[in-house]
């Protein structure tokens, strides 16, 4: 068949909309109707080409939301009109890690995932007769796309797909990283780096579980607003205080219970663990370094009971968790409305990395 | 009354044995005979200099067990005759940290257990005039000492002294690390850097608690047998490997569940984190590093799930859980004995030291 997509041709330009060819799907995949699709920082990391493992001509894109057309051989646990949203981090139910009740990253495909393919090691895209690669297994730039089976969320219906596509990245990653790798418990005293458009994501978990103090610290002061917005109950601009860390354990009185880096600076990362309470205080990175940046700190901060970890997809399962998420979000305990900041048809999603790169969305989402 | 005890007059000299004055019991405190002590490389640390807030004169020693002879106004947990070992982590019970139920490390006393003084800002030593300071709340290097109620565990009269006393520090902060700080689970596969004393108490920990792979790490071959001792089923040299982290995640099939670190090195700190499996696996820092080094990794190995925390006391609480320590040694569920290379009298308390800096004991041990 053929499907309208943008195709980034080459890194550092702007993407193509044309029609490419799509194969259906093979046995354990699904084609799906994407109805409208997220544009996320990472899409823009790749096409900027900061990427050394980006793969092209490819079409990008894993934040989405649609709708099943037709499944392969063997699927059983989607079926054509079903509601889904594409899954970056599968969920297999079968491998070391999801059978660990440890992690949600699934490592199933992963080898294929991350070279641009589908698991039998070959590509669905084609463009004149040319390879076009998948992207983190979605590729939610193209109106039609093929999935595995075990990398769909099936959600309930009634879910707009203009907002619930924000649900396949940031919401997940902001709120889950709240929920599912911090374990965040009521009356918690947390400090959020960075109030993008994770970081809110971020505040809105914490005021979901009932925590007490939910610091937001950003060094730009339009940010406060939107944090406030979200649940944020104190304001804190590293240009206005000496010695944050300082400041951020005074004003949490002793440290933070939990913090979050949601910025990617690795200088931040280390004033989020560092302002962590001594004893249990647990800093979470959720924000990616640029290459070849390295954390540090005193081991002292560790042995006195400082935990450094990290999150990716918020800790989620794709299947499981992910539909809880929405069911969240259409009971009114999340919000995603006021976060989707433009709508654009296909043709302008050039527009969206503009605006990206200004600052001045939360989040652009493409309607088909 | 009059006390014999070995005293640190100025770092970097032999440790002198005088008799000291030692004022009896206040309020909240108690006076214990010490019936034995162990050396351990903090006592080292500190008589060599290398303890910016070290502070002299006074007297050292901090893994003793002993007996309550005097209490003073007010002390109800313990009477004389009990049979105690010092705590340099006390438990209060009352602070912000030991209501958190998320560490050991009660803050109660600390401001003044810091400044070699008891809780109401004086020292019960002195001689011939001069005031000696306490050493990390215990100064078990005397004979008898003063210590703040919360600062003794009871434990059972039927364990030994000379070999209980070792619980006092090195056995706990192995043990402990493994039981209370990492909750290692049967069937983990797990990494031991550095099989000194605290090594081969983590060790033991993982053997009684039923891992799978207990992997040693040393440098030294000589580490091997006393390894295989305690537990150990690999021994690795990182002399006789390429890549040592390498060897270790496909030696653990995937990387290690749980890696320990207790050599102090933070190079190694950095192998014991980027060895353990992705998704899940948690690093223990336990090791006390030089002042001013600092540990580093990059954060995606933090982003792909794995956890770096560290380990004080062994993550025990001293009256609850030291006390079920002692019962672990006395039902054969760990060993002790054996680790016990050296027993002297106060007068050779010097000795131990050099054997120390030789690594020609695991434990040496003063028997009043």
């Amino acid at each position: 068949m053929k499907t309208r997509a943008a195709v980034a041709f080459e890194p550092k330009k702007p993407l193509e909309i044309v029609e490419v060819d799509l194969e259906g799907p093979k046995a354990g995949e699904v084609l799906v109707e994407i109805m409208a699709t997220g544009i996320c920082h990472t899409d823009a990391y790749t096409l900027d080409g900061f990427d050394s493992e980006g793969i092209f001509p490819s079409i990008l894109g894993h934040e989405g939301a649609g709708i099943v057309r037709e499944v392969g051989a063997g699927v059983t646990s989607v079926k054509p009109g079903d509601h889904v949203i594409p899954l970056y981090t599968p969920e297999c139910r079968q491998c070391k890690s999801c059978l660990s009740r440890k992690t949600n990253l699934c490592t199933h495909i992963r080898a294929t995932q991350g070279k641009g393919l589908m698991p039998d090691g070959t590509s669905r895209f084609s463009y004149k007769g040319q390879t076009i690669f998948h992207y983190m297994g979605c590729s939610t730039f193209s109106n039609f796309t093929v999935l595995p089976e075990i990398a769909v969320a099936k959600i309930r219906e009634d879910a707009p797909f203009d907002t619930s596509c924000y649900i396949g990245c940031g919401v997940t990653t902001g709120v889950g990283s709240v929920i599912f790798s911090a374990k965040v418990e009521p009356g918690a005293n947390c400090v959020v780096f960075g109030l993008g458009g994770i970081g809110l994501n971020v505040i809105q978990g914490l005021r979901m579980v009932g925590a007490d103090k939910i610091v937001g610290v950003d060094i730009n002061p339009s940010k406060e607003e939107w944090g406030r917005r979200f649940g944020m109950t104190h304001f804190v601009n590293p240009k206005d205080v000496g010695d944050i860390v300082a400041h951020l354990v005074n004003l949490t009185g002793g440290g933070a219970d939990y913090s979050f880096d949601c910025t990617g600076n690795t200088t931040v990362m280390r004033q989020a663990l560092e302002c962590c309470h001594r004893g249990w205080g647990t800093s979470i990175v959720i924000g990616v370094a640029e290459a070849g940046k390295e954390i540090s700190t005193r081991p002292f901060q560790l042995v006195t009971g400082r935990v450094w970890k990290g999150s990716a997809f918020g800790g989620a399962r794709g299947r499981t968790d992910v539909p809880k998420i929405v069911d969240w979000y259409m009971e009114k305990k999340i919000e995603i409305d006021p976060m989707i900041t433009h709508r654009m048809p296909l043709e302008k999603i050039n527009d969206a990395f503009d605006l990206m790169h200004k600052g001045q969305s939360i989040r652009s989402v493409v309607v088909y």
